[in-house]
């Protein structure tokens, strides 16, 4: 067995707890003010009744949890800041919902397809604040205010930065002249972001200087960013029954991402698809994965993941992360990055 | 000139000032992502053109600083706590507003109305994390890191009871088994924990002992649900060219507010009247109000009110704020729940 895998055994169930700590409803609470938000984390129906379902992968405060373990032995001083980022996860996930108006998540309706958009953009807000509360609600009466302090600092930092991306995520739906850069300015907040505090986040908490720090966090920015664009690659050419989505969700939705910017540079065709406002059929589909062949925009957006990715790899190993911990890190990289060591 | 005129001259542009510092876009930021929320302040028009309009009381913020010079003889310490209040006021009502489908916020169109609710949901989300960072930001080096994690814990357990306020609020316009406790549960949530926040946070922020803090807290949240409740009368039988909106609007918009509650406690007629799922006409209303004036709703709203008020004064003068900041507090009272004393 893996490092990696017995560190998600061993601290899994040890941020399940710490969720639903800081989720408790208080006394007097109307029932389904916490139910909606229990919901959405997967763990009842929307009757309330519990549900035995893997819920999400909990990737984010895994990587909080063993960077704080690889910097100074010990995951605990980090829970409190992990338990915070998957509820800020959590939180943009659910208003993500109703700004895409998706009416699934994980092949279940969506909060606001059940109760509504006025209680889902205030059950929302009631996960943000929830978040924030879970740095001292964990906390060890022990720890330094100002670290708490320093701790919310960077939550909310990466909260400004996620509606950044978002915002410009909104605004290219409709814009013709997004670039790539633009496109890689976008995930750098909307994807890298979390995942660089994260690491951050597990470094501070764990005692590590300020150059430490850094680098555990360029280490997560740089996984951030080369994991979404390979997630983009494998929308359009992975294989849909390891995927779980249809193949070419993306194109069909007229997402832009980074190989369809890339080829439309190269190909006026594909401009004028993307320009034209109607849904895209089957056919069109088909053209235009064929243009992108065509532009080789595959093995463009997979070079610049792979030099993301060995960003991460570097980053990571200035860190100089001890112990099965730091094992698990570099794991971590193979597994969201797949690459083979 | 009163103490609370003289303090509003002076203390509105450094609350002024410090809420544009929060909301200060960086470099490399999209034009449009803080144009939206300095647009929500009433700062600029929708072209990002500086205005000149009165703007919001800012009556939270001034509660804060004036509870803080009451308690130590200076405002400055609760700066940063004062403009996170405001902010996440502000926060609030930008939600609320796309909760409630308002197409105008003090004669101005409101931002999901000119960009749209996708942004609108997310610029709200900005504008949360902003307020957070207030607390950091306007920080004085030399303030103790526990105290700013204990303001910031306070906040958002605000937070939580706003969302919690408007849950209700959002549940009982769809319900005909609302109680006068259960709107007073409500407002508690939705008005009183911002206003008993301030006080509390200008407390703690001047360094007040845990049972001053209680009694500031104690004011705010009774000067809260006086406030609410005499709002909802003034709705009803206040003079619409003093209140600035149309006579008996909560009415027309079917709200339950307490004379309401009250009145059909007594009266089938009006619980049939609000169970009809119809708008209401200007004879619906007229005979709403007929129906409210028979069971003597408005006196006993007042009662209520007067009731909170006096609260009001027993838990700010068992605070004993010193000086002219205390004067000042007193006649907020007075302003605010048109009392003579």
């Amino acid at each position: 067995m893996s490092s990696l895998s017995r560190f998600f055994d061993e601290l899994l169930p040890v941020v399940q707890s710490d969720l639903r700590a800081v989720l408790a409803p208080p006394a007097n609470t109307p029932v389904l003010f916490y139910r909606m938000l229990h919901y959405h984390m997967e763990w009842v129906d929307q009757d309330g009744q519990p549900v035995e379902i893997a819920g999400g992968k909990r990737i984010r405060p895994m990587l909080c949890l063993l960077v704080c373990r690889a910097v100074c032995g010990d995951h605990a001083p980090a829970r409190p800041a992990a338990a915070a980022i998957e509820l800020i996860h959590n939180f943009s996930l659910l208003h993500d919902d109703i700004e895409d108006r998706s009416p699934l998540r994980r092949n279940r309706p969506t909060v606001w397809h059940i109760w509504g958009e006025q209680q889902a953009i205030n059950a929302g807000d009631a996960l943000f604040a929830l978040a924030h509360l879970a740095i001292p609600r964990l906390a060890d009466g022990n720890v330094d205010g100002a670290l708490l302090a320093r701790i919310l600092e960077i939550v909310d930092e990466t909260c400004v930065e996620l509606t950044r991306g978002q915002h410009l995520d909104i605004l290219f739906e409709t814009s013709n002249e997004v670039t790539a850069e633009d496109y890689l300015s976008m995930i750098g907040s909307k994807t890298a972001a979390l995942l660089a505090a994260s690491a951050h986040l597990g470094a501070l908490a764990g005692g590590a200087d300020e150059t430490a720090q850094s680098r555990y966090r360029a280490f997560g920015e740089n996984m951030g960013l080369a994991f979404q664009i390979l997630d983009d690659v494998l929308d359009i050419w992975g294989d849909p029954t390891l995927t779980g989505k249809r193949a070419a969700n993306d194109i069909y939705q007229r997402k832009q991402t980074l190989p369809v910017l890339y080829a439309m540079q190269q190909n006026p065709e594909l401009r004028d698809l993307y320009a034209r406002q109607v849904p895209f059929d089957d056919q069109t589909v088909g053209r235009v994965i064929d243009l992108l062949n065509d532009a080789k925009a595959r093995q463009y957006a997979e070079e610049l993941a792979r030099r993301y990715s060995d960003h991460t790899i570097a980053h990571l190993t200035a860190a100089r992360p001890s112990g099965d911990a730091g094992e698990a890190l570099f794991e971590m990289i193979d597994r969201l990055l797949h690459r083979e060591r």
